[in-house]
């Protein structure tokens, strides 16, 4: 991280066009400073506490509406696009071409929420990293091999003089345990671990007509993101930064039971949330007599 | 409750109208059956609990499609009214005045959840209560002066025979204390204790020509249900019945966090939400070092 800051990454993609999650970003959640927003405001925050000043965010026609009055407040400058192409995640991204106007871009999905460490959010590391090296970063967390199923993986080897920083050489999705022993093992990590997507990544422009040549080899099939990062590591310097922090995805039971109490114990109302929680847990034992 | 059950309530009207809070029925809550579904599904859930058949759901004119795919499966039939009349309260009950064609309804707030205790829901608490005796009744909650600005209360006299049921004799809407002291005073309760509505009731369809003098009376003016029920009190047998349970509020600060966790802890699930809840303690109290 000795490098000169010559590019800043202004620019964000979030996207939330999930046809089958339409509804999530707008749960309302409240947000480590105490106040009630929705959950795509929280991702918008996570992405402004990056520097991010223009923030695209991909929705199904139709949602931008409603998804613009979700937001709220907030210093960034909002775009809203309709993702056109119904060819997954990899589309979802490619919306964005003309938003990112050739520059770098922080990219986010909205169906997590991210809590960092420290007063250093999730976005904020995979930023600074992408900024003082000048290259595409993906955030990562060594994640053990019983939970590959859920997730992209990365294999690389770690930088010299950078702790949880890796230069990143192959990429899969969703490897089995011994795909990833034979490909993705990375040294230095605790023995059945991986290193696995956090969901915040940083890209550079180059990834866009990758993705146009995958979404037009077959105009049928669905597009991930993994197999273009795949190709974008081909030709160009890649790197993945272990995040201090815990990512929550949102879409599962108590998803977002958790992210909520995690966004709460990291924030201003810690002690009134502690101090609630022991009142229903108290409340619920006397019940059960 | 010695009578015999002539009456049986089987429509169900919730008021999900509100402007402001037109979002909060959509939220996504995972039940206490640990399946995912919207609030707006656990309140018509919570109908179903106490025997209702046919349920009405008062949306702003736009909402009932959004409003009907957020319900998903249930027993019940669910019918979508407009709420045109935009006076406040009185007018979402009101604008089910064809929906309950002269029978008593269990009428519940779309804003709270409801958790109840020892397999008994809230609204069953309320129902049975009302079938046994064929009256108008209110579920309540013994409540401190404290929190009275926050609530409808009522006062009355303890039934004989009884335990937690009462004759209602006044009601008004958020009174001061000293209001209450003079008023509401309810002999058998904990000194600066008052019975505040929990967010159920059933009512007779007596209720519906009270409604719309209310309303026409001033039809610029918004209507309360409170008062429109005092008028009721005063020409009908009303009860009031301490209701076994737990209310919470969803549109304030950790509101759906509460709700959500007292669900979950009176559910299938309580024992691996209570597993979650201390590794994210445990997780949040390692960052901070």
């Amino acid at each position: 991280m000795n490098r000169g800051h010559h590019v800043k990454i202004k620019k964000a993609v979030i996207t939330a066009a999930s046809l089958e999650q339409s509804l999530l970003p707008l749960n309302m959640i409240t947000d480590a400073h105490g106040k009630t927003c929705s959950v795509l405001g929280v991702s918008v925050q996570e992405a402004v506490s990056a520097g991010a000043e223009e923030v695209c965010i991909i929705v199904q026609p139709g949602s931008a509406e409603p998804y613009q009055a979700a937001v709220g407040d907030t210093l960034a400058n909002l775009h809203f696009v309709n993702q056109t192409l119904q060819q997954g995640y990899g589309a979802a991204v490619y919306a964005a071409r003309e938003f990112i106007d050739n520059a770098p871009f922080l990219h986010l999905v909205a169906d997590h929420v991210f809590v960092g460490e420290n007063g250093h959010s999730c976005a904020s590391q995979v930023v600074s990293m992408a900024e003082a090296n000048e290259c595409s970063v993906s955030g990562v967390q060594a994640t053990h091999e019983s939970l590959l199923r859920h997730f992209g993986t990365v294999g690389g080897t770690k930088m010299l003089g950078e702790s949880k920083v890796y230069k990143v050489n192959a990429l899969r999705e969703k490897p089995t345990p011994t795909e990833a022993e034979q490909y993705l093992m990375v040294s230095g990590l605790r023995a059945g671990y991986y290193l696995c997507f956090f969901g915040i990544h940083v890209l550079t422009p180059a990834i866009m007509p990758l993705l146009e040549d995958a979404l037009n080899r077959d105009p049928t099939a669905t597009v991930g993101l993994t197999p273009v990062l795949a190709e974008l590591t081909s030709r160009e310097r890649f790197l993945a930064v272990e995040v201090h922090g815990r990512r929550f995805p949102l879409d599962i039971p108590y998803g977002l039971l958790h992210a909520q109490l995690a966004l709460a114990l990291s924030g201003r109302d810690r002690d009134r949330v502690l101090t609630g929680l022991c009142e229903l847990l108290a409340q619920s034992t006397a019940s059960t007599h």
